[in-house]
């Protein structure tokens, strides 16, 4: 199977790692950035660097489009106009009603793998970035099942979990598990921050401020903003509707704090106890104070 | 030095193996759960388990109080009054306002480790567990001095960096870097298991839920009950204060969403960036879209 990958960076570059060693494919990629092609070339991400969109989709049976959301929808369009009639061709963007037109092609099915890393460049890439992980596919209910299974068969070689959703479910749940937890890391750091200030607690050198809780939620606050505006642009309405209702949630707390109501305040702690239970698995709740 | 114990927990029982293995003190311990004071003994936390806490205090001249929030200013109290002249006694817990009447004795300094884990109880004690961590001392103007000095000398052979820093200040700064992060947390985790409910995905068996950015913000979600309902109402001022700035910060995302306005957003994440690498230090700030 010859496989195109647009845009090798961390992404698109883990995954031509996962899919020459994991699943025996043949991997051309392009990238805007000539230099990130030749660093993939050397780094065993593809087999072949190519100089255009229209080179690597030439005769390609999968096509990954890994380019930053701002450009994601130019780069699906491009690859549909080039590609042939026997390829699917997906992308791995946060949003999924972003990538509308690109729906009415049969060929096409949005996708969106849950992982990736602190660090971006296709010098971070790793075969095993993608193992066990959710990988979510949209396909509109016109898309061509045969290429539709043939895009699973592949995400399953990488190490991941295909798993289909609508476009729209896949936009609110994200806005939940993904978007609002960035906003809610960069509310709290802002805060946290101006309170070392506010208090003159210069930050011990070099030491982590706070504890391990505080650097659990603000670990990924601040993160790539050029990436990260055009995430919260493109998924603008869910992710509103997410912050009115956290919103909502803490104006709960709030209330219950206003009347020292420690019943209510015990009976919400415990369905978030049970909530993360459920979500982390067998991780141990924590029953410390851990600060 | 004799130092007692009082309450040999987590951090009763990791200040008690540093205290023994780092600072050559005689420990003795105490708890109102004799199974919990004689696996303290087995495990050396402690020399000696008193059967109670005038036996405990008896010719120390430090004492821990380190029982939970609920029951802490009564412990201090307690200790205060059977504590001799030469005796400083101190306190481990989250909020150092509510322990306002024992600052009037000159033997008394509030103090609060920055340090923590996510299980309870002294089988996980640990004599690294203050290593490199801020300890917060919260001493009265008319606190004894030389005590005060005694008890810094105690604390920085357990591994932690002392801290002085007024009762209500930290109280403030303990709303916004500890307690605000566990409401977020969980507000958050209640929001993404209702969305992962309502858009009908069940969760793959065995694996934890959505991306590394949620496992990381949710981690601290739903701590044990009694002791944050405790800890939540023991600082409820400062934490009210707390969210109403984190509501506002949200209000300000959702204005900026609302309109669309990318400059806004980029220099707000620009922000929470610049003030994650303060908090953080040397840790790398996430620049690829892990959700």
């Amino acid at each position: 199977v010859k496989i195109a990958i647009l845009g090798v960076g961390l992404i698109g570059g883990s995954i031509g790692l996962a899919a020459r060693r994991r699943a025996g494919a043949r991997v051309c990629g392009y990238d805007p950035d000539p230099r990130a092609g030749a660093a993939a070339l050397e780094l065993g991400a593809i087999d072949e660097q190519a100089p255009d969109i229209a080179a690597a989709v030439a005769g390609a049976q999968v096509v990954f489009a890994a380019a930053p959301v701002g450009v994601l929808a130019e780069t699906v369009r491009e690859a549909l106009a080039l590609a042939g009639a026997d390829c699917v061709v997906s992308d791995v963007g946060s949003t999924k009603l972003a990538l509308q037109d690109a729906r009415e092609d049969v060929r096409f099915v949005g996708g969106h793998p849950l992982a990736g890393a602190e660090t971006a460049g296709v010098e971070h890439a790793r075969e095993d970035l993608f193992e066990g992980a959710t990988w979510y596919l949209t396909p509109a209910p016109s898309a061509d099942r045969e290429l539709y299974a043939r895009l699973c068969d592949v995400i399953e070689r990488l190490g991941a979990l295909p798993a289909e959703i609508e476009a729209d479910a896949h936009d609110r749940l994200m806005a939940r598990i993904s978007h609002l937890p960035h906003v809610l890391a960069n509310v709290l750091v802002l805060q946290a921050a101006e309170a070392f200030e506010r208090e003159d607690k210069p930050l011990a050198g070099g030491q982590p401020a706070g504890g391990p809780g505080l650097r659990d939620t603000i670990r990924v606050a601040g993160a790539n903003t050029a990436i990260w505006t055009d995430i919260y642009l493109a998924n603008r309405e869910a992710l509103i509707e997410a912050i009115e209702q956290a919103i909502g949630g803490l104006e709960d707390v709030r209330a219950a704090l206003l009347h020292a109501d420690a019943s209510a305040l015990a009976t919400w702690n415990e369905r978030a106890r049970a909530a993360r239970m459920k979500l982390l698995g067998g991780d141990t709740p924590p029953t410390a104070a851990a600060p």
